[in-house]
């Protein structure tokens, strides 16, 4: 099944929702206007629908494999890895010093989510080496940086994230690794790491591990670990390879999905020591690594986004194509495409108002981050901070949560083909399914959304919020068309279910923590609800406005359609959200641990 | 992960919400009370726990394999298979006539769920033989009863249903396989069945084929099809096997789940014919298949059940072991088991309480079942059979659904190990996904309910239904503990929207049948949802009751805090169904197919 990148869409909220045209105010975003994004995307479409996208797959039916410590990927990958670091791909949004191209987050998202959709497992690699170059720039000397940034940057070299040990998941207090200092100024690093995506493989020339490991005489917890780089091959002076560092791939899992990913058990130090570097000071690795963690919530967000959009655009097609029954409305005589009937247009449309309404919060938030980072005005960045890190839990839990229906949706659609293997749409129900979970399952979002972006501040950004909600109401219910009442009219029913819900939290977070925890995915989902419904709100406005400006007035339309759906379909949700989290905290931890 | 059938659970459900003592004053069932009950769970909960059980693991991981012609199912299928027929566990529900225990429904369901829970893919050959064998005493001559029954019901044999055909899935009048009559009065028939479960293996010496094909000149659509009998081999008039007939076995699908299941495409009559002989009359196919699919279809509503309640136990034991992060209420100093931390309690409780309701309504609909078959007064007999036909969709479709939210929870619940397949909560997840879609989609269940459950009747069944809940709302009310007055409050919200919705269809189901049709399978989901809460109220006042009396009183507890987070979290949803379908039918529609 081809796949074709909806640069249309991706376009449409760029410009209107992410306001490129602020974007490219920004000092050092100058030449990223609305034209640069349309080229890029344009570029950027073209490559992955016709190298990345053939690939999934073939990634799926022949998944990386383990022999002897190699790790050999998927037919094609390393070619296709090959062009993508040719064309510069890796380097998207990093800093031109490095030889990056600088771009805002706000075409670098619609860019990620295209490589996905074309192909998680593949997206996986540069995902993963985008946070370890974040990570070196925020923290790494001038010697790493030097020595590994340019090499990361062209695609040369991937990196990889080193946290999880099979004791310690999202419990980072329980890392074991452990580095010993040595008379040079490195260290040497021993100890197990699990679930290391693309910790070993063959498309590059070296691997750079960020790893967490503690220090002899550390603090316990979270307070005594610190970040190193082990590369996979140590690194001359003069930027050549040096001699095999002593990290090794001992296997990689056997998974529902993402397979043409490797996921690798890595063994650190068994012969002598991995020689590791510091990265910034000992014992602040784990601010470090949030550094990478946060932009990879981020990506695995709009993971989610992309292969709902990829599994939609898989059940239009096979919705139009495959015939069975008679339209109930008799508009069709005799047999017609399934794609006439009422509840397979009911399947689709909640497939995509879903999609369409994560992407338009993701990139939303995006313009957010690119303004927290480079406004002049310091008011003006804490505040796109501030609503940047509200937005992260949410592109991160509800984007994955909602792809999770959406896939479903897809094998749904395909009846008993979707259960065929080779259908292609079980795949995408199979991928999905660690996107709730890795960089902090769906309930380590929320408890980050519940303790540090809402009770922390007693609910002041979260209310703040609701209020550009409520102004968006104004402007819909002033539009006064049927679908922009309707809009309103649902919008404002969500914001006060969660309005009650933050106060609910804000209330309950210190005083009550069990019930504030207890509802916390549920306000997650409610407030990813929400956020995307007044995405879709404010995209209903602009579609509004362009077609009265006589732009394409079917893509307008559906805008229009998709956005009062999504009203209509999907914000009623938040109502039974809220009913939950505030009548039931209680029967959630009723039942005493042998009840179980 | 081994399972523990949950024999006292399916017991409280026989005897205070299926009331079996009511059963068994029905005439036939005076030896089915509860101390039948008991003895039969307790040795279908050992025998599948220690026969059964053990192998759904090895049928995923070493699936039924085809090569030329032959299929060999996965290992330990065979000898399992035979114990089954040997303990007489295929007869459980049959007529004694021909060898089977003659059992109620009541009894029979509890069997199933079990059957089902330890091996999902070993439980569907039975499930289809007992297809087979319902079409044959419905609708079969004395002479196919003679040759057939016997050896079906006695496991010798096994049967499948052939309805599907590539170009007809859903639409059996797009059915294509022909029928030619022959001197002998028996026919020849010709044509490819896809989809065929079970359709060649090599568990039983021969095959019963129930196969849907046209003889020449029947009339066009569903009015001409025929039902045919179709052996594997055929039958020598003593019973012996005689000659393979000219059905076989071209190849075997590669699948998401139920691997270990072979589903077959059948070619018939490529060399001359495969003889086959017609059960009942021409023309009248349909009619008798769907006493198969009927049967079929509460008894994949069963599946849901049961793939969710093995979901929901190897969730909770992984909860109970792995260990990490501090509980945010303090109770535990340093790192705890993950059952402790409440969005972990949270989703086990959904799953739980999700299991325990659907199980409550299929336990309900069994009950009237057997009243509906057996009761001596017409009039009893004719509401039980309403209530049953209303049932049904209701079981098939919202135990099937929400067998996909109780499985995806069960991944979740294992974090990263859960994506792992040798973990085994993958398999549940890839499992589950076929039973929205096999014996009718979640949407054909709805079609079902809308237009021949309650648009033919103006709603009149739906509504006695709505009667009955109010009653327990009463009772509920007055028995006035916290969690009873809860319940009582949730459910009559429920009811209401409920009613709105039944009204809307009501309304709409001829005049402007998109509309009605657009809110289907929603409508099934709040009906569904709802009677799955109302039977746990039912639970809730029993469990009260024998709490009173001084039995268990952990198990009474356990269900009446069950019984009040269903209500307070999974409830609520109906309200969002409810506006859905009310407000929301226009913007299904309304995006012109070209604008997907």
């Amino acid at each position: 099944m081809s796949y074709k990148a909806p640069v249309k869409d991706l376009l449409f909220n760029i410009e209107h929702l992410a306001n490129i045209e602020a974007v490219a105010q920004l000092p050092g975003f100058e030449e990223a206007g609305l034209d640069t994004a349309q080229a890029v995307l344009q570029e950027c479409a073209k490559f992955n629908e016709d190298v990345v996208a053939p690939l999934n797959v073939v990634g799926d039916t022949q998944p990386s494999s383990w022999k002897d410590g190699q790790v050999t990927t998927s037919p094609g990958f390393k070619q296709a890895f090959a062009q993508y670091a040719e064309g510069g791909w890796q380097g998207l949004q990093h800093d031109a010093e490095f030889g990056g191209q600088g771009l805002p987050k706000t075409i670098g998202a619609a860019c990620q989510e295209i490589l996905n959709s074309a192909n998680l497992s593949f997206a996986l690699c540069p995902l993963l080496t985008d946070g370890a170059i974040e990570a070196l720039l925020t923290a790494g000397s001038d010697a790493l940086k030097a020595t590994y940034l340019e090499k990361l940057i062209s695609g040369q070299w991937t990196g990889t994230m080193n946290l999880t040990e099979p004791q310690a998941g999202s419990d980072l207090a329980l890392v074991r690794s452990r580095a010993e200092p040595q008379p040079d100024g490195s260290y040497k690093v021993f100890g197990t790491k699990i679930f290391i995506t693309y910790g070993e493989h063959d498309m590059a020339e070296n691997i750079v591990h960020l790893v967490l490991a503690r220090v002899a005489g550390a603090p316990e917890g979270v307070k005594g670990i610190s970040l190193f780089v082990v590369p996979k091959f140590l690194v001359n002076a003069d930027g050549s390879l040096g001699e095999r560092n002593d990290v090794h791939c001992v296997s990689i899992e056997h998974k529902l999905g993402i397979k043409a990913s490797p996921t690798a058990v890595l063994q650190f130090g068994d012969h002598g020591g991995a020689i590791g570097y510091l990265v910034g000071e000992e014992n602040r690795g784990l601010e470090y690594m949030f550094i990478m963690m946060n932009a990879a919530r981020y990506a695995v967000g709009v993971q989610g986004i992309a292969v709902s959009e990829r599994a939609y655009q898989q059940a239009v097609a096979y919705a139009r194509e495959r015939v069975q029954s008679r339209p109930v409305d008799g508009s069709v005589k005799g047999s017609a495409p399934i794609i006439h009937h009422p509840d397979v247009r009911r399947m689709l449309m909640t497939m995509r108002a879903l999609t369409e309404g994560t992407r338009a919060t993701a990139l939303t938030a995006a313009a957010a981050y690119d303004a927290a980072h480079r406004h002049p005005d310091a008011q003006v960045r804490q505040e796109n901070q501030a609503f940047y890190e509200f937005m992260v839990p949410l592109v991160k839990g509800y984007s994955t949560e909602i792809s999770q229906e959406v896939t479903a949706l897809g094998v749904q659609v395909h009846g008993g083909m979707g259960f065929i293997e080779e259908t292609g749409a079980a795949q995408h129900y199979r991928d999905c399914k660690i996107l709730t979970i890795y960089e902090g399952t769906t309930a380590i979002q929320a408890n980050d959304l519940v303790g540090r972006k809402t009770g922390r501040d007693g609910g002041q950004v979260a209310k703040a919020i609701a209020e550009r909600i409520a102004k968006t109401e104004q402007e819909l219910a002033a539009l006064g068309t049927e679908p922009a009442q309707a809009v309103a009219r649902e919008l404002a029913a969500a914001r006060q279910a969660y309005l009650d819900v933050v106060d609910f939290i804000v209330a309950n977070s210190r005083e009550n923590p069990n019930a504030a925890y207890a509802g916390s995915v549920p306000y997650l989902m409610l407030a990813g609800n929400l956020v995307a419904g007044w995405n879709l709100g404010r995209a209903l406005l602009a579609a509004q406005a362009e077609r009265a400006k006589g732009q394409d007035q079917a893509f307008c339309d559906a805008k229009i359609t998709t956005a009062h759906f999504y009203a209509e379909h999907i914000l009623p949700r938040t109502k039974a959200l809220r009913d939950a989290i505030v009548n039931g905290a209680h029967s959630v931890t009723e039942l005493p641990l042998d009840g179980f």
